[in-house]
C-alpha cells in the first residue's frame, strides 16, 4: 500500500489527539494509503523528541521550514496556535503539501482569505479540521437532515458551555490575551457551534452579536501582578440563515457545571434533533409520530451509522478522540480520490466571517450581514 | 373565619385553573380568610352557568359591571382574553375590590400603566398572575438565589418552546390574530420566561430581539379560505440586566416535541440552577464542590420547600393546577395581612415594557434600553 | 343527577387523598351520579370534625358502625389502616353498600378471602383502591401492552425504594410492627409493584423471595428506650408468570436518594416500556424500529392518553392525587353500570396470596406456587 | 526502558481489544516497561496474519503452544473463546509466563481451580480481565465506598441487558450452544454484574438464582434446518453479602431497546451510586445532604478520578476500548513490581463459584451456598 507521510507541526493537546488519530485509524479501517507518522515539529529539541517518541512519530524537528522543505512530506498538519497558521499553511502550500489545518483556520478573515488562495494557487488539497462534525452522532444528524426526517428546518440552538475559569483567581492564560487568542470564548468555542450550523443547516446570512468580559483582570501566572483580561468570557449571538430558519449561538466559559457542554437543538418542520458533546454517542430524536411520540435517546453506535462499522457492537461507545481518527479517515480517503475534503478552507473563511461580523456587531449594536 | 367573597370573570381554560386554585386552597392550607366561590362571569348564559356548576360558583353571571358592582363581592379574579383586561380592572379598583388579573396585565404599555394607576389610585390590593412563580421548584431557585448558593449571577438562558401551530393546515385561530391576541409567541409565552428573569435575576436593562412568523397564512377556521398571520410564531431576545448578568429568552411555537417546555438556567459565580415546566416538580442544581461535584436533581417535594408541606410526602408529585393555588394561597394572606403582593401591576408594567421594547428592536434592528 | 352518598372511615394521608378525589371528581369529569360528601369517620371527635371540615365532608361521627347502619350512605370508602379493613367491610357489605377499600385488602390471605366472600354474598359492588393502576403513563402502559405494542411478555422489573428509615434513630413507628403493619416494605410497598405486575404482565405462578430487617430495633417515639423491628425493611423475589415471563420484585425503605421510586421495566418481543413514580407523567417507550430506534419519553399528557382529556393541555403534568380521582371516577361508572370494577376484592385476595407465598418462601428458602 | 514482550493468542473481538490496549497505552502513560506487541496467535494462517498487520503485532502464529515455547514472550494474552482458556493458561504458567486471561476464567470451577493451581505452582503472575472495573466512573465507585462515602451497603442491584437475539429468527451461534460457551446470559453477561458486585461490595456467601430460555430451538447458520438452543436467554438471581447486604443481579438478552447496558445501583447507609455502561463517563451520586440533595451526575472525566489524568481535558469522554487500556496499564505496573494484580485468577475462581452456586440453585429451586 502507498505510504502517506505526515508532518505535524505542534504537539500539545491539539497534537496529541491528531497522533492519535493518524496512529489508530488504519488499526480499524481499511485504508488506500498507508498513513506514515514521518516527522513531528516543535520549538524545542528536548520536549519534541519526547512527544516524538510518546506519540509514535519516526522523527523530531524544530523547523517547521525545514519539515516543510522535504520532498517526502505529502501532508503537513498543523495543530500550532492561530496566530502562526497562516505563515505556514501558506507555505505547506506552495511546497505543494496536502494542507490539514486545525479550527480556528485564522485569527482574522483576512488571514483566512489568503490562505484559502495560497491553497487555490497553488492546486493542494486542504481540510480544516473541525472534529464534532464526525462525532457519529452528529454526523447521523446530518444523514437525517440530508434526507429530509425533520423537514424544513426553522431554529438552529447552539451553545458550548465550559467552566473552567469561573474562579477570578484563575490566573491570565495565553488564551485569554487577545493579541495570542483572537478572541475568548467567541473563537475557540462558540465556533464550534457556528460550524456545527453552518454545516447542519446551512449559511449564515446575518448575525446580532454581544460579547462579555465578567472579570476583567487577573493574576500573572508567574505571580508578578494583575493583568487586564482583553477577550470576551462570553458570546452571544441571533442569527438567520439563508434557509430562512433563525437561531442562537452561545460560548461562555462561565457556567458552573458544564464541563464540555456543546449542545445543539435544531427544529424543523417534522422533527427535532439534540446532541450535548457530554453524552457524544447519543442523538435525541422527535419524529411526527402522534400523541405516542417523545424525544428518543438513539445511541449512535450501531454499525449502520456513520464511522462506527469499524468499532465496537452496539452499546460500546466511543471516545473523543475518534472525531478526530474519523476526519484523519475523510482525509485519507479525499486524497486518494483527490477531491477537496470538506470542510476545508473555504469553510474557515466563510467561519471567520461569520465570527467577524459577530464582533462587530458586538459594537455597532445591531445586525450585520455577512458576506457570502 | 370571614368569608372572602370571590367574583371570576371568564371560565375557559384559565378560568377553570383559577376556580381550581380558590376550591382547592382551603382544603391543604390554614387559611386567615375563607374563599367563597361568589360568583363566575361569562358572555353567555348557558355556558357560564354549566361553567358555574361544574367549577363550583355559587352564581352565574352574563354582566361583569353587575358583578363589580356588588358590595359583597371582595376580590375580581380576571381571566378574560388580553383585551379585556384594563376595562374590567380600571373598573374593578375604581369600585375598591382587589383586584387580581392573568397575564398577561394587557396588551400594551399604556393600557397596564393606566391599570396600576388605576389601581393605586383607589388605594386597592392588586395582583399578577404569573403561576409558574409559584411552582415549588421555582420558589426553591430563588430561595437559593436570595441565600447566595449560586454566587453573583452571569448568565440567565430562558426558553419556552411548544409545538401545537407546526402543522401550516393548523386554522388561523385568535391567538395568531395581532388585533386580538397582541402579539404571538412574545406576548404568550416567552412573557413567562422574561417574568421568570425578573423574578430570578432581577430588572432587564437592555434588550435586542428578533420575531420570525415562518407560515404567514393559514386557513380560517369555518373553512371559508385563507387569512394572514400577523404575529410571530417565534421571539428571540438577548438580554442585559442591571446587575451585570447578560442573558437570552425565547418563544416559539415551532419546537416539534416541545410541548410545553418553559426551560430555564441560570449561571452564578458559585452554581447553576436548570428548570423545565415538563418535569416541574425537579430544579437540576450544581453546586460547586470540586470533580466530585454534578449537577444533581432535586425533588422539590420536600416539606421544607417551598409550598409543599401543605401536600403529600416526599416523592408525590405535584400538577401543574397548583401553580396557581399556591398563587392564590399568598394573595389570600397578602388580603389579610394588608399588604401588596408579588408580582402586582407595576411587575405587569415591567414586564409589558420589555416586550414593547423587544418588538421595538425587531424593527430597528438594535439594541433598545428598557425604561425604568 | 342522581346523588351518591359517600361515608369515609379514616381521615389520615389515604383518607385525604381519596376525600380529595371525590371532592374533585365532579369538577372535570362529567359523570353519571353525582358524589356527595356525606358523612367523615375517625376515632376522635375533635379532629374528626376538623378533618369534615378541612376536607369537605358534610358531616363527622366516631362511630363507623353508625355509619354503616345510615341507610343514606350508598359507599363505605374504607382508609383505616389494614388490620380493620376486614371488620368494617364485611359489615359494609352486609349492610348492602358498595365497599371502597384502600389497599392492602388485610393483613392475611384469611381475612382478604372473608371480605371478597361478604361482598359476593351480600351482592354488592367491591372495588380495591391501587391507585397506581391509574396514573396515566400507567394506563397507557396497558393500553399499549394490550393492543400488542411491545409484544408477548418476556421480563418484569419492579421496585419500590424509598429511604424513610435509613437513619437508625428513626422511631419504631406501628408501620415497623408486625402486629399492627402486617408486614413491612413487603406489604407497604413491594405490594404496589406486585399489583402493578398482575395488571401489566398476568397471574404470578410461583415466587421466590427474601426479607431483611437491617435495623432490628429502634427508639421508642415517646424516647422511653428501644424496641424490636418485627417487620422486613426490604422485600425482594423472583417471579415467575402464568404467561411465561418471569420477572422480579422488589421493596425497600433503605434506599437513599429514593423518595417515591416505584420503578417497572416491561420487556416484551417487540419494545420495553418504563415508569418511574417520581416522573409520573412519563412513559418510556422502546419499539424495535432500527438502527435509529431509542428509548422515547412519552409525556402521556395528550388528550388521547387515559384519563387525560378532562384536565390541561398538553405538557401540563398531572400530580399525585389525581390517580385518585382517577379510581373514584371509574368506580362512579362501575356504580351507574352495575358493574364489578377492577381492581377489586378479588384481585385483593390474589395480590395477598403473592404477598403471603413471598412470606413463606423467605422461610422456606425457595420457591412456592401461587395458589389459583 | 526494558522491553516486555506480549503473546496475544485469538484476535477476534477481544483480540482487537486487547491489541488496542497493549498499542495505545504507552502514549498516554509513564511506563515502567514498553509493552513490545510481539506475536498474535490464531487458528488460520491468512486472517491471523491479516490481524497482524491490522492491529500492530510484529509476527503472527498458528500454533499457540510454539509461541509460549518462545524464550522472549514475557506475557501470554488469552483472549480465545472460554473452552479453551484452561489449557492455554496452564501451558503459559508452566513455561513461566504471566498469563493475562480474557473473562471468563473458564467454564467450569474445576478448570479454574486448576489454572489457578497452576499458576500458583509456577509462581508466576497472572491476571483476571475484567475490564469494567477499570472504567473510571466504576474506578470513583470503589474510590468513594472504600472511602466510606456512602456508609455501610445495604443493596447491591445489577443487571446486563442486551437486545442481540430478541428475534426468534437469529442464528444459533455457538454463544447459543453450550458445549462451547458453557451458558448463556449468565456467563456471557451476568457475569460482569458479579465481579462487579465481589468488587464493589464483597464476597458473595448465598445465591438463589433462575434461568429461563425463550426460544428454544433456532435456525443453523447455514441454513440447513433448526436446532436446540441449550443455554440460558436469560438469567437472575439473589445474592446475601458477608457484609450483610443483600441483592440481585440478571443478564438477559431479550430486553429491546438495552444494547449495552450493564447497570449498578448501590445503596448504602449515607447514600447510593447508580452506574449505566451505555454512559460510561457518568457515576451518579447521592448523598445524604437534607432536602436539596439528589442523585447527582458526577462525570468522571477530571484528572482527579481514576485513570484520567493521561487523557483529555475535563468533559471529554472516554470510550469503550480504555477499559482495558487501564487494565494493560495496572498489569504492566504489577508486572514492574512483580506483585500479584487484581483481579486474578483467584477472582476468576470465586466468580465461577458464584456461577455454579446460582445455576446449581436454578435446579434445586433454593437458596445455595457459596464456597469460600
Amino acid at each position: 500500500m502507498t505510504k502517506l507521510n505526515v508532518a505535524l507541526i505542534g504537539h500539545q493537546f491539539m497534537g496529541s489527539a491528531h497522533s492519535n488519530a493518524w496512529r489508530q485509524v488504519g488499526a480499524f479501517y481499511d485504508l488506500p494509503l498507508e498513513p506514515h507518522l514521518a516527522v513531528v515539529c516543535g520549538r524545542n529539541r528536548e520536549t519534541t523528541e519526547a512527544a516524538a517518541n510518546r506519540l509514535g512519530w519516526a522523527e523530531a524537528s524544530t523547523s517547521w521550514e525545514e519539515v516543510i522543505a522535504r520532498p517526502d512530506i505529502d501532508v503537513v498538519d498543523i495543530c500550532t496556535p492561530g496566530d502562526s497558521h497562516a505563515e505556514i499553511a501558506i507555505a505547506a502550500a506552495a511546497a505543494g503539501k496536502t494542507v490539514f489545518c486545525e479550527k480556528p483556520l485564522a485569527n482574522s478573515v483576512e488571514e483566512s482569505r489568503a490562505m484559502l488562495a495560497a491553497a487555490e494557487k497553488a492546486g493542494v488539497l486542504h481540510m480544516l479540521c473541525h472534529n464534532y462534525r464526525r462525532a457519529p452522532a452528529v454526523a447521523l444528524a446530518k444523514r437525517m437532515i440530508d434526507a429530509g426526517e425533520i423537514g424544513e428546518i426553522r431554529h438552529y440552538r447552539g451553545a458550548y458551555l465550559q467552566d473552567w475559569i469561573v474562579d477570578p483567581n484563575f490566573p491570565r492564560v495565553w488564551r485569554l490575551e487577545k493579541s495570542k487568542a483572537g478572541s475568548g470564548a467567541l473563537g475557540d468555542i462558540a465556533s464550534h457551534s457556528l460550524d456545527l450550523a453552518r454545516y447542519l443547516v446551512g449559511e449564515i446570512s446575518e448575525v446580532c452579536g454581544m460579547l462579555e468580559t465578567f472579570i476583567r483582570e487577573r493574576p500573572l501566572e508567574d505571580g508578578s501582578g494583575m493583568a487586564p483580561v482583553d477577550v470576551d468570557d462570553a458570546a452571544l449571538a441571533m442569527l438567520r440563515f439563508d434557509c430562512g430558519a433563525i437561531g442562537s449561538v452561545e460560548g461562555s466559559r462561565f457556567c458552573p457545571g458544564r464541563k464540555n457542554y456543546n449542545r445543539f437543538e435544531i427544529n424543523g418542520s417534522q422533527g427535532s434533533l439534540v446532541f450535548d458533546l457530554e453524552r457524544m454517542n447519543e442523538l435525541e430524536v422527535y419524529r411526527e409520530e402522534g400523541a405516542n411520540g417523545g424525544f428518543r435517546t438513539v445511541l449512535a453506535t450501531d454499525p449502520s451509522h456513520p464511522y462506527v462499522e469499524a468499532w465496537w457492537p452496539p452499546g460500546h461507545i466511543l471516545g473523543y478522540e475518534h472525531t478526530f481518527t474519523h476526519t484523519v479517515l475523510d482525509l485519507i480517503h479525499a486524497i486518494d480520490r483527490e477531491e477537496l475534503p470538506s470542510p476545508n478552507f473555504g469553510d474557515g473563511v466563510r467561519n471567520q466571517c461569520v465570527l467577524d461580523e459577530i464582533e462587530k456587531s458586538h459594537e455597532s449594536r445591531g445586525w450585520r450581514q455577512v458576506e457570502a
